[in-house]
């Protein structure tokens, strides 16, 4: 399995993916799946791949193939220009394989993220469907997924705003979410590749392979889950009437506020008291 | 969609559940997915259902004609035995509807959770799938989960331990599976139906459905907002490195220990202020 994750906000880009790949149960293997195309000043194109990887192979190869000759992505003049030249490389790949896949009862499950920018325009974040079709981020959905993406989701929910989340904060987010796909799908794991772009750098300045034992992903691993389990804690308490007597149904089952002793973070717990009523 | 959770723990069993039900995206409706079956004293049956409604309605019509004759579940000697007498009704139903269902490419998907207690047994937790096989939940695996499943996992994963999660604490955890659910997938909504039961408690005592409008659901939801951000502005903070010459990977994203002074809501403004450029 796979998760990739694109982040766009008035700052900049961050995506992030991890780097499992798994042919049945028994063959796990590691694989990048994040893919850069760069001239400097001119476009910065970042991919990111999930489904079959002997197609998601077939199709970077092809955009490689043409970029370094100084066709394909090497002249878009448009992130929907790029966009659209993913899409056509995914129906070539889908013209060669699809038959022979849809025969074994396969699908063809290609899907692609695509972020950058090309000089003249501001960042923008697109995803590539299997046939090809492209979805642009918006600043009201301001990321995309593919692969194992639920898992993930609730997190991004929560924090990511197109106009006020700092790059540095939507990466924090991302690594969270990459967390919480690992933790519950252990087909998805590290390396974790984490990538940042801020608004018109047109070059990658800001690109990050997190190993298995690297130890800043591990800290944060670490502390998150102390984090939530804290968050968890403080707030309101759930409280069962005692009496086996009838009570009333909201009586039976009560939200009280939890009289956690003062520690650690103090502020927190005065600013809870001052909410509650 | 449907949302359906059963916790166990050494203290007893939480089962909760969403409301929501739709046929297509046009027509969604309310109804109860949490069906009781009690002889206090002797048994405590807790049924949560998901897939199709006209399904699971004749499931439950079925236990509960039985029961109320004094058959069924209501002869069950232990909780393995009740979960197989769910699996035998799932299977009737399966051999009234699959053919005409399968005919016109419907897939026959009714799953259940049964959370009970028999006399001289300790309460248990069961998975019944579409086949009518049952799968009981471990210690090591505390809880089930039926429908739409994946955004609600991962706060599980974080704070249910059978041995040392108490009931009050599983509760809130439920709801705030619940509410990362309803977060993520607006097929997925209240009112939430909420049940604790204590070991050897053999009567149903605490349980509560909170409504769309209900303070104490909008509270808990609102606060777990708020904390779950803070959460995140309290981990290491990610320094993106200022320079566009070369430097080494590790060092062009760092993970560096936020300096949060005292008061919770300036400190994250103040953060955010310093790192936009």
């Amino acid at each position: 399995m796979t998760y990739c994750l694109g982040i766009v906000t008035k700052f900049g880009l961050v995506m992030a993916c991890d780097s499992r790949t798994n042919a049945g149960y028994d063959q796990v293997n590691i694989c990048r799946k994040m893919h850069t195309f760069v001239q400097p000043g001119e476009r910065v194109f970042v991919i990111l791949s999930s489904g079959s990887l002997s197609c998601t192979q077939s199709v970077i190869t092809l955009l490689r193939r043409d970029f370094d000759k100084g066709e394909g992505l090497a002249k878009a003049n448009s992130m929907y220009d790029a966009a659209r030249i993913l899409g056509a490389e995914v129906r070539k790949v889908g013209d060669m394989d699809r038959p022979s896949l849809e025969r074994d009862d396969y699908k063809f499950n290609v899907h692609l993220l695509l972020g950058g920018q090309v000089k003249g325009e501001a960042p923008s974040l697109f995803l590539i469907y299997p046939q090809g079709n492209p979805l642009q981020a918006t600043t009201e959905s301001p990321y995309l997924q593919i692969g194992e993406t639920k898992y993930g989701r609730p997190i991004l929910d929560r924090g990511i705003q197109f106009e006020s989340t700092p790059l540095e904060e939507a990466a924090k987010y991302a690594l969270l979410s990459l967390d919480s796909t690992m933790k519950s799908n252990v087909t998805v794991g590290p390396p974790i590749d984490l990538l940042a772009y801020e608004n018109d750098d047109m070059v990658i300045t800001h690109q990050r392979r997190f190993g298995a034992d690297d130890p800043d992903l591990n800290k944060i691993r670490t502390r998150w889950q102390q984090a939530l389990r804290q968050a968890v804690s403080r707030l309101p308490t759930i409280r069962l009437s005692d009496s086996q007597t009838k009570v009333k149904p909201e009586d039976s089952i009560q939200l009280v506020e939890s009289s956690a002793p003062a520690e650690a973070q103090p502020e927190l717990q005065s600013q809870q008291e001052n909410k509650s009523r």
